[in-house]
């Protein structure tokens, strides 16, 4: 068990936090102003800590918690595995969440070496990094993967929607979803922030052993830099955005191997790189 | 001049980096699958150095640089007043951009003394957050602040689209604007990430001396968090979103005495909190 760095209340074993709330709002329309309810997305300071180190804070959506500790865990190559990932234990505190993950010792003095580098000082935006020689992580390619028509996209995409039940309450929230090779999408993680719901639907593959070669990845949000990195991290092939890619989220998937698809709707889209993987026949 | 850190080039005076770039991509759409351009919105790895140290490393788009770095050292209250901002310089690197800001030597130790309390070890996510007690900074209350009609709102709304050309030609971008009491959009910044982007407007802001009293901030994004942050450190007394606030935001409004506004079209919005900022008549 993760030593305690703060005074701590019990683990909790599930999430003990509300996802979202109900608060009295005024609105308007139309002319018309009404005293009304409204569903809000909870967001609540996160942190994570590796062998009783502190390592991080997000602001995430308290859900599906273990799920956003494994797969931070390994889109930010922190472990390699996730059998290297011994533990983990979800706490309530006063302050916001604190998630203990247990990693083999290695990996720990990986993470506390590669910390200590950064001469003591502390930094943000882009996990652990302050100087710009850091920041470019540049995983291995990813393999081959599927080959996916552009109709499966489409219906992957139609199927986006009913899939997210807490943006659906608070249109607050950002999904990653994981669809079958029919456009099917068997599993969606819902967060405040786009990374962490990536995060969480990795977490989750990992733990149900979801087949990478057998499907591909949607995101709500826009394809940026960090997006496609956690992806490629893991292996991904195959990344469809419905709004944009930025410039340096399409040179790494360029250079990984990935096919990053765009403005990605339920009956159009744009291939950016690596196009062989989207096939035409019955699109 | 801040000392250098990298092996450098000269500085640039303006922003050296095209803001968006050209490339080819497969578009397909309604059973055509046709080759064609696109314009893709830069996102380059931007380093912020205070007095020579690295602070931060943060992916953005390389334009309005100069007010990013004011807007950033203001909205995280690592200066308390433009004035203490006293030279700013960026550089053209091999992997990115680094703005070097050249503060008050008290206020650069303040800096370096808040990290070092954090064990030596580095952080992200937060800016410089890596323990749950750090993360909920309260920013004084805001002023009173003027009173704006709803119509006021949504005429500044419906300038939103057309004041965006980098996300017009892109979609890949934020914007943060000021509108004044006439509903007139009178500064927009653009970025692809919503933190900069408000960052940009508040650096624009300050240096053009523009009064708070006189006008309100549009976001084109949600309301999370940090951005509740930032314009309340500031001193902005009225945010208006297009998109859903959160839970933790609409807290932080409501302490600090912020008028929050979510879901902001031109024809409709919803007050969460402080609502007797907003007038009824005209609207």
């Amino acid at each position: 068990m993760p030593s305690r760095t703060t005074s701590s209340t019990s683990p909790i074993p599930g999430d003990g936090e509300a996802v979202c709330v109900r608060r009295h709002v005024e609105r308007f329309n139309l002319g018309t102003n009404v005293l009304d309810e409204d569903w809000i997305a909870s967001e609540i300071p996160v942190a994570l800590h590796y062998n009783g180190q502190a390592h991080v804070v997000m602001m995430a959506t308290p859900m599906d918690l273990e799920d956003f500790a494994l797969g931070f865990s390994l889109s930010e190559a922190i472990i390699e595995s996730a059998d290297e990932c011994r533990s983990i234990v979800v706490y309530q505190r006063l302050e916001g969440i604190e998630i203990g993950v247990r990693i083999p010792d290695i990996r720990a003095e990986t993470i506390a070496q590669r910390q200590r580098n950064l001469s003591g000082r502390s930094s943000c935006g882009l996990c652990g990094t302050q100087q710009l020689e850091d920041v470019v992580r540049h995983p291995a390619p990813v393999g081959e993967g599927p080959v996916v028509p552009g109709a499966t996209l489409h219906r992957a995409l139609a199927a986006l929607d009913a899939a997210q039940p807490l943006n659906s309450r608070t249109g607050a929230t950002h999904a990653a979803a994981w669809s079958d090779l029919g456009g099917n999408l068997v599993l969606v993680r819902e967060d405040v922030g786009r990374h962490n719901a990536l995060d969480k639907l990795i977490g989750a593959m990992v733990a149900r052993s979801t087949p990478l070669q057998e499907g591909f990845l949607v995101l709500t949000s826009r394809a940026s830099y960090e997006m496609v990195q956690k992806a490629a991290t893991f292996g991904i092939s195959l990344v469809v955005a419905i709004s944009a890619p930025t410039s340096l989220a399409i040179h790494l998937a360029e250079s990984t191997g990935v096919t990053l698809v765009g403005f990605a709707r339920a009956t159009s889209h744009v291939v950016y790189t690596h196009p062989q993987r989207i096939g035409h026949s019955g699109s």
